[in-house]
């Protein structure tokens, strides 16, 4: 088998020091070897200030948890020539202030370019689209827009924190969006658990945006709001959670069936969990093909959905029988190692902590094993948002998420399952591949 | 008199010729040449692209009219060694793809990175918000940024063109925003004329934002919904046309009456044309201290609301009696040059043409004279809502308007009776004055 499982980085914390250095050749060496010997790996070197006989310097520092932490801060208050001013947390360092803003997209340094972009230019572009709106996908940001919208109901693997506290999560939607394939992604927060609320509200902002990216809604709700959306508008509208893991799901299924001259379609694929994520795979696998979906959940209305869909609900055990389980459930640890059978792929995709260990699960007998990091919903999208626009689109369709698929199949290193996010020709290729569905079905 | 009144340039068009030239020496100024005979101004060149034996050149020239671009068209028709591809429109061009992204604040050019600002990093910061939402003021854009809501209904001098047709003219506001103040002006486009509406999804979107810039809403509508939103939200909510233009008014008229020596709150002001604009204006003089406004409209609720505010109702005879006379009337040439009075001040604000030409009032003995590119309301939504943000103000107040009327005075110059719009150094004094004025009175 020559695809390597990534073993799980350990879990590290990263803090950055700002210590006050007396100015003097020696000094950061002496700091460096003690830090050293004390297991902290020494990452950037910045200095930020400096005085008069002294720098201020910001080390950052990988240590092992919160213990060492607390054990490198102590052993540097009895270091003479050291002050330890602060520990900075690089994860809130990149938050603060926030991660995105909407910017010009050219600097506005002349009245010339004033009276082009306002008044009086400006007026000659608005009459421009009052004759033919259709000009507002030339001549304004609309057609390059996507509405990011959550009621913060179910962000990450976090619940029902509330549309505010679901931010940061938008935001880093917005920001693969603008990096990986330059669309401009606007954050939306609703508070509010109805459906009619979320509906109506998404109505009446729709005309600002060429696309609408419904973000961490719960199920069943996610359902309605996705359903009455797409109905009522002329706009792609999508469920990032139902589908775009869907795609990434089916994408690393092709790759892994094709290696080992497995027929997808004919194998059985159990999907345990069906909220959001786990309804959208069982959808999109029975959209390519597999005539054997079985799936298991807690809730009735669940298992009914999955039967509307063609699959078959089924109980855990029934569903650890198939030669493909996909794990969806937000419960670490749920798929203890005995239940593995040999030859199995696993993909436990709940964040941050999956369902089992991938190297669990290959150490039980699975051929093949994943978690979130590798079947991350980033890989697909941007790229199928990016193709809808491309298209103008009105909607997404089954052919654009299962060419989407196939794209990102086609993009895998020979060496992984999936192609890395930051690789940003795959975005262009599942675009590409999205737009040419788009024209040819719509 | 030191204060010069700007001439209104000359009503020109620009245009961008790309054409193909033969990649010969000589042959540019030979174009050159041409074009200048023929009284065509040269501004930028630039190649574009560049074959065997031919160069593409984009020449940006400045013609008179129409006809002048035809005859300059005509004749390039008629000379060896050049074709023109295309008459390009620097003004569209500018449009093309629209005027704003959102942006990420950092490049994504690594998994570390990605770890940070999207999972598993992001967890932590959404769990910091959910025990305190204040700390979505510095962990997320939200505090930096500001709906730009408007409906469509009173677009520039254009009136009901529609909102999706209105959009050039927010992005416009979103480039001012950004580029004079680092504000994330996100522009929402809601397609009603029902207040109900369009205050029910302001409020649903909300919490998204730091603070809400109405704009381009018709009046009365515009009063209502203001109000409304308001007294619901603890954000601070403006109508942009209300009450930004009447800051820029007043700060020309402290400006005009301090350099002759006239008490502002003794004179008559009166105001032709009581919609959003006149009767933004009239309130703001009143809280100024303004004792006698006077103003004029064709509808008697504007009339009503102009007493509500203190001024009086009175005819546009009358009106012209006042030593300050403010027309937002958007009527052409309403003010024919014999009903100026002598060392009367006229601020004729009607876009893109105004009640009276400023030369004109002038040379018919007004003491000062000036249209709506001088008092441009640009000069003070930026620090307006900058300074809102700072203060994290839950409404806007008079105290803080009225600070920023005195701001703008303070930081005009000598030889013009308001600031230059691009002087950032400007926006920076309004917002640091609305912000203190925000903490002394909220």
């Amino acid at each position: 088998m020559s695809i390597t499982q990534f073993v799980r980085p350990e879990a590290k914390i990263l803090r950055v020091f700002r210590i006050r250095v007396v100015d003097k050749p020696g000094c950061l060496g002496r700091l460096a070897t003690k830090l050293g010997e004390m297991g902290a790996n020494i990452g950037d070197i910045a200095i930020v200030s400096q005085g008069p006989d002294f720098l201020i310097r910001d080390i950052t520092l990988q240590m092992d948890d919160e213990k060492h932490l607390i054990d490198l801060i102590d052993a540097l208050e009895h270091m003479d020539g050291f002050d330890l001013e602060l520990v900075l947390d690089p994860v809130e360092q990149a938050h603060e202030g926030g991660k995105i803003r909407m910017r010009s997209r050219k600097p506005l340094d002349s009245i010339a370019e004033m009276r082009k972009i306002y008044t009086p230019g400006v007026a000659q572009i608005c009459r421009l689209i009052q004759r033919d709106i259709s000009q507002s996908r030339h001549y304004t940001s609309i057609g390059n827009s996507v509405a990011i919208v959550t009621n913060g109901t179910a962000i990450l693997g976090l619940g029902n924190i509330g549309a505010v506290a679901g931010m940061p999560v938008m935001e880093g939607k917005a920001v693969l969006y603008e990096q990986l394939t330059g669309i401009s992604g606007v954050p939306i927060l609703i508070q509010s658990e109805d459906p009619d609320t979320i509906v109506n509200t998404v109505l009446n902002i729709a005309p600002t945006f060429g696309a609408i990216h419904l973000e961490d809604i719960a199920a069943p709700q996610c359902f309605e709001i996705e359903r009455r959306l797409a109905e009522s508008l002329d706009i792609p509208v999508l469920h990032d959670d139902q589908h775009a893991t869907a795609v990434v799901v089916l994408a690393a299924l092709l790759t892994i069936t094709q290696r080992t001259g497995v027929d997808l379609s004919a194998s059985r694929v159990g999907i345990i969990g069906l909220g959001a994520a786990g309804s959208g795979i069982a959808e999109l696998l029975r959209s390519y093909g597999v005539k054997q979906v079985y799936g298991t959940d807690l809730r009735q209305v669940s298992l009914d959905r999955l039967q509307e869909l063609g699959g078959t609900p089924c109980n855990l055990a029934q569903v650890m029988q198939c030669e493909v389980v996909v794990a969806t459930t937000g419960v670490p640890g749920l798929i203890k190692p005995e239940m593995v059978r040999p030859g199995q792929v696993i993909l436990a995709l709940s964040n941050p902590d999956p369902e089992i260990q991938p190297e669990v699960a290959m150490a039980h007998g699975a051929v093949f094993a994943a978690d979130g990091r590798t079947i991350n919903n980033a890989l697909s999208f941007p790229g199928l948002f990016r193709g809808a626009l491309q298209a103008q689109a009105h909607k997404f369709t089954d052919s654009m998420k299962l060419a989407a698929a196939h794209a990102i199949c086609g993009q895998t290193k020979l060496d992984n399952i999936v192609p890395s996010i930051l690789d940003r020709e795959v975005h262009t290729h599942v675009a590409n591949a999205v737009a040419r569905a788009a024209s040819l079905t719509t």
